[in-house]
């Protein structure tokens, strides 16, 4: 005979982030949840009768439902507001709570560089035939940027498949990669990355923008006009989405603090600008 | 001065899945796409001016909402559909869909199998020491298994943070790994490997089941029926969730047979069975 | 005060292959291994004593040094012929291995394909203004074929890095990823689609290569050959090296069967082939 | 009739790290270079010739062959160098060298910390029932720590397997993970967090050790005695092993500051530690 042993059930990989808005600037965090829970579901396993089973779906609703008012910094606060919150149910013995923050550095009042995923690119190509491609290219790759405000998505076109709405505040995410071309090598490359790097960081960070399109264009502009060997740049602007979770359907009064990170789809945006 | 070069937007990883009914069966089909647009959007890059930019957004629902009359095994077929869909928008001078499939073996009428992903597990422990934990363990990870019909979830509690819907049909997909402990290591462990393999894969396929843990349960079962010398199995089963894709929202008829893959966040399932 | 508690130390992702040579065909392993011990060790964690600790790079090289003799599909034996290896050794309480395989689907006497991890690829491209690139392509990618005999690599220029072996026979693995341009589109893109990708396994697994770029050539001439519909092929055939693992430095005599399958760097080629 | 089109090989993900020692301290360089040849290979392809095909193998040897006298910060520089010396080579018509450089801090004279990969881990566990395993834990992941001096491994056992030499000096890295539990949660568990991390990191740096175990113990001591409402602290250190290229084999005399990183298979250290 079979019998059950240990057991349990949950959401994985529920990613959150919250902003908190303050008169000295903003507060981001920045959150992947799982959720455990143990309980009296043998009916569950053995005849499929689901009167114990609080659904994993709703188990993830209630991460953003109570991170509107619960998530700070504390965050063993908000998992055992959490915890708390799921063994108030008849039926419920354990609640089990792992929070992993993905951590941003605040650069500014609403700036953040998720710090060190970036990398440095070099790239030479030598040809001795007429006609091949040969340059020095140099560039960097997931570069992270994230600003909670100074961003806008309006006026686009609207068909029958548009439900985005518009929106003149939104937050901005993108892992920037950007490959420039230099006409003549700079004598001295490290100090010309860094300079190259930080002037698209700036760029992002005080430009308000119109859309991804917009501000990398501006990130461009402001690359160009630092670094006088640079020829021409590509720019590749995946964005890291972070949507709305729409917390009135739980009868709840949305503060529009509450986000869904999402990996995929992403928007894919890329681009050349030359001198 | 800057000046416009090459450029593109659109949406990657668009995963989108579909299952075609059929008298004689079903079949299934499991999309990545990706759509890259070219037109006339340098007043958005220089000016911050949207009116040329279809929102990635707009161009992701598209496949949803195309898919339900137009997807089908013709796949270079569906992606041209796609193609003519956004040049009809003034504007838009290329448009370039490219589409990955996930190859499902189909094994029955609604049964499918990701083939290649599961890996054989092995692992024997041995103590010296009193009280340490020995055994032999055999299992399978990875392996990924569908069905389009056979698989309900409803009669489960529900809360203020509760919206999922009831349903008595739906699909299941799941990748499973289970790792049973054997009491006796058999003579043949490769062939009593298969043996249990093919057990939990004949479960998965023909018992209707209630919830995954209800799947799970029966998969054990099927499990400790077949190969008398395990004693204990521990099962891990995240939920690949395929979600219905409201297309009502577009002022269409749902015929529910389009839905989207979502990899995160992912119901987490785990139980042990003893005998 | 501090305490030492439970602790263990050992190696992970050790991964070993083996050809199994018979008169009906060989056999192939491909196995990742995770080596844990426990023992008397709290000297070398308080007092940085090492007279108990078996150095992981040496566990590494015992999983190469038996498998020659004691590696079968057996798994859980070979598994307890390390533990019990481990154990023989004063101070050492517990052993702990766990092998995870591959699974290869044999599809000749010496062939092997990594079953389910390929997908189908469809590209369209449509442009309303001259001189744009458009057309249909269609593809595989992550076609992982394997061979173990009718592969060498000898020939080659030599310098002063140069210290590879010359091979006259050698296993040969790689990850297909083929996309090709139709002039027409053919009728049955599905079948067409089958009828490709079967000619290109044909060919790689009957036709003797001198180098992966051969191989590959070899594959676009059966490509071009079984579709009239294709005017070109891109492949891209990334290297899956099985490094010849040299077990004389243990004074063992090595048979050639035993090798270290590496995921960096890798062999990477690629090219075009016109009609 | 099949015709050669566009073609390339080369090796890619060669990954190589190099020490510049100085009196101020050391600089340390963590590089993947991507190398890609054309030249004349059309006999490599259709006829199987390899005079022409120099092996892939031994573009990754050249790489780290002349990494020692040429690889500097200068990227581009290096990435020339190496153009440079496959061009010499006849038949040989364009070389192309991509390098993408993982970013470390330096914190110290030796000391290097991989910015932003950590992640703050936080856990609540609550239970209704007797027996049940209930707590606060908090912790890093992933937080990757590097030094160039102050560690050696020597001392250990030996035995037909191994090969693995003495050293009184090696690069140490690995990522940390460490989960703790509180017996009693503290009143500011961000600030707490921050104070446990630094304790951490600052024994990483000042300690010399004598094995990764004997690194971690003391990583617990200073965790412990830092913290008190810690009563228990689970390490697992997965070694970054930096392998000594042997450049002897290229008639080089070795100076010892060219390294290969590896990814699999590494040193798997972990254990409890508990006051």
């Amino acid at each position: 005979m079979a019998r059950l042993g240990e057991n349990r059930w949950g959401k994985s990989d529920v990613r959150v982030s919250k902003i908190h808005r303050s008169e000295s600037g903003d507060d981001f965090l920045d959150l992947t949840v799982q959720l455990l829970l143990q309980g009296d579901v043998e009916a569950a396993h053995v005849l499929g009768d689901n009167r114990g089973v609080l659904p994993t779906d709703t188990m993830k609703n209630t991460v953003y439902g109570l991170a509107q008012e619960h998530l700070t910094r504390d965050l063993e606060a908000f998992a055992a507001v959490l915890c708390d919150h799921f063994l108030e149910r008849d039926g419920i013995t354990t609640a089990d709570v792992s929070v992993s923050e993905r951590i941003w550095d605040r650069v500014g009042p609403s700036s953040f560089i998720d710090g060190g995923s970036g990398r440095r690119l070099a790239r030479v190509a030598v040809a001795t035939t007429d006609g091949a491609t040969a340059g020095v290219w140099a560039g960097v790759d997931g570069m992270v940027v994230l600003k909670t405000t100074g961003s806008a998505f309006s006026g686009f076109p609207r068909d029958e498949f548009t439900v985005l709405p518009e929106t003149e505040e939104r937050i901005l995410a993108t892992s920037v990669k950007a490959v420039w071309r230099y006409s003549v090598t700079p004598a001295n490359t490290t100090a010309t990355w860094e300079k190259a790097r930080q002037s698209m960081i700036d760029s992002f960070f005080s430009e308000h923008s119109a859309s991804v399109q917009h501000q990398g264009w501006m990130m461009a502009e402001a690359l160009l006009g630092t670094v006088e060997e640079i020829e021409e740049v590509e720019f590749r602007l995946p964005n890291q989405h972070h949507l709305n979770y729409d917390l009135s359907r739980f009868g709840m009064e949305d503060q529009g603090v509450v986000f869904q990170p999402v990996s995929e789809p992403y928007g894919d945006i890329g681009f050349t600008v030359t001198r």
